[in-house]
């Protein structure tokens, strides 16, 4: 009512106050919105739930609090695993997951968090924001009523505990490892045995010996669940996640009622958070290693034949998804130039940088 | 006037009326303001200058229009260099700039954007963002009247074209070469003669022999300036600036004026661009460098021998500035502890992996 009776007397008034008065008008029609976001993540991982947290604080002072999108921790609305169907479904605006989950509908959902020898997290944030990589994915997910935001990158994760050294690729034989994703489907070509259970019951199945090896993400996280005291091998580097993006899943439909200075604000935080997610491991990541190396851990690097052995068995792995998915081959395509281009770019550019300073400084854990 | 009736009818309606409209009068509230923020840089490039146009358009959008910030290039309303003393002087709200140009000032300035044997990008980034940079970097700058927000990274740097092949540090000796603040102090230690000159007479200086060599950013940008046909060597990588954030340096007295609302705004567009310029690079960079190595372009890195001698200068160089400058002091302290662990880290995150990548791949050039 206000703001009819605001407008018709505007419009009395002539054009010069109606140009002053617009902006304003605009702001009063800025409607509340609300939105609950689904998270499959718990919030004892301050690293990952806490960046779709500071995400969702951020739209809501960009928007005067009329934009209020309120988080909801694993299991609270959906289980872990069913934030994308909720997404779909219009259970939820929006959920914050990683894509590679949903692997079983389709392998194309593994482009947007990980493939095992895919992108770094330079390759993999160039993909998505500036190399074509975002409208391909929001290509294959259009039939599926929902699009994606990269919220948080973990950087290159670590490969994981084990119980014994990996040696040699036969050493891969009959592991039992708690791996999923592509990660698992590339090992089981070498005949790991991959397992899905979830992170809380890792401690327990590492100590009893059902599992021989389990790998999470890197010190930071990993520290938590204390899988050093029943594993004291931390290989690097987790080869099947030179980088990890997780996704803000959004309901296309709910999307496109937003006013574009809401989107505006969404896009934004989510970005922001994009690059907090990085900086803060990075920043907590080495103490976190260094405690763990305290606390008995044993670094070892996978040896090369395990490494190469394994990029064949995940070429291999490529080549069938290529002929089972049309969503995946015509990703893969541009994907894989998009990674040479990357590969070798970085040999001049931050590798030789980086590579230096490890040699000059020579920093011991 | 409408705002005032709309308040007294709230009010006269009672608390649950009110409680509905408040954020509507928030938002009506919402002044328009205008900056203006000068560039140290041309709109030609596209990269860092695209980068900051990227931000004024992202606050513009996120504030329906009423913070209105327009960007001005290299020149228009102040000198390149003279960005920081317009912003001190409020004769700007802001101004898009690298803190290294005003070492002069005070060598502390580097830490902003780069030391020679310095942080790589993501290390860079964790250390303003998260790793405590951010804030002693803004302690020290409170005495000029400015703060800093990180916006824009480049990610590690070519070291520039050079007429004859370096060989060995003999090589460097009464080399001219045009190349700036720290890196240039580090250099002619090492009996290199640096030069200040603006990036469009580099090519007629390097064709006449003026100087021997000169240092600008990396493939994309570098092109366009055409030095590979005057000078073919190109060298890697660019040891003074293992990454270089650029500078939103902002007049703490505008800032303070801003609603809140305002200053989310400009921090998280801020943010946005710093991750999308290094996005930008890395996806246009590649092809950059096959066009430049196609019209003549010689790759070489830098001997072990020469690096090492800088990095010996470098740290000489960094303790006598520690003893002249109680600002560089204090925040090389804080900040070569932070540059140990990231480059541990860094040997058993990305590293590796990055190594692993250019194995396995094995792109060419």
């Amino acid at each position: 009512m206000e703001r009819r009776q605001f407008i018709a007397r505007a419009g009395t008034a002539g054009a010069a106050i109606a140009s002053v008065a617009a902006p304003a008008i605009a702001q009063t029609g800025a409607p509340e919105i609300r939105w609950r976001i689904a998270s499959s993540y718990p919030k004892s991982l301050t690293s990952i739930y806490g960046a779709m947290d500071m995400a969702t604080k951020r739209i809501a002072e960009l928007t005067a609090g009329r934009f209020n999108v309120s988080l909801h921790a694993a299991g609270e609305l959906v289980p872990p695993l069913g934030v994308l169907d909720a997404v779909e479904g219009g259970t939820v605006e929006a959920g914050h997951s990683a894509s590679y989950f949903y692997i079983g509908k389709d392998p194309a959902f593994g482009f947007h968090t990980a493939l095992p020898f895919g992108l770094g997290l330079r390759a993999q944030n160039a993909w998505l924001y500036e190399g074509g990589g975002g409208a391909l994915v929001d290509e294959f997910l259009a039939p599926y009523g929902v699009m994606v935001l990269p919220l948080g990158n973990t950087g290159a994760q670590m490969a994981g505990w084990y119980r014994k050294e990996i040696k040699n690729a036969a050493d891969l034989k009959g592991l039992k490892m708690r791996i999923g994703g592509l990660g698992g489907l590339v090992l089981s070509k070498l005949g790991l045995v991959a397992q899905q259970l979830a992170a809380g019951d890792l401690y327990t199945a590492l100590e009893k010996g059902t599992i021989d090896a389990a790998e999470f993400v890197g010190p930071l996280d990993d520290e938590k669940l204390g899988l050093h005291k029943v594993a004291k091998y931390y290989y690097f580097p987790g080869w099947w996640e030179g980088s990890a993006s997780l996704a803000l899943f959004i309901n296309r439909k709910a999307w496109a009622a937003l006013p574009a200075q809401y989107q505006a604000a969404m896009k934004v935080a989510a970005a922001e958070a994009n690059q907090w997610l990085t900086a803060k491991y990075d920043t907590e990541n080495p103490q976190a290693l260094r405690r763990l190396v305290a606390g008995g851990a044993q670094l070892r690097s996978f040896p090369k034949e395990v490494t190469q052995a394994a990029f064949l068995a995940a070429n291999e792995l490529y080549a069938e998804m290529s002929g089972k998915s049309p969503g995946f081959r015509k990703i893969y395509a541009q994907w894989s130039k998009f990674r040479s281009e990357q590969v070798m770019w970085q040999q001049f550019c931050d590798l030789p940088f980086d590579n230096m300073m490890a040699g000059l400084l020579r920093t011991k854990t």
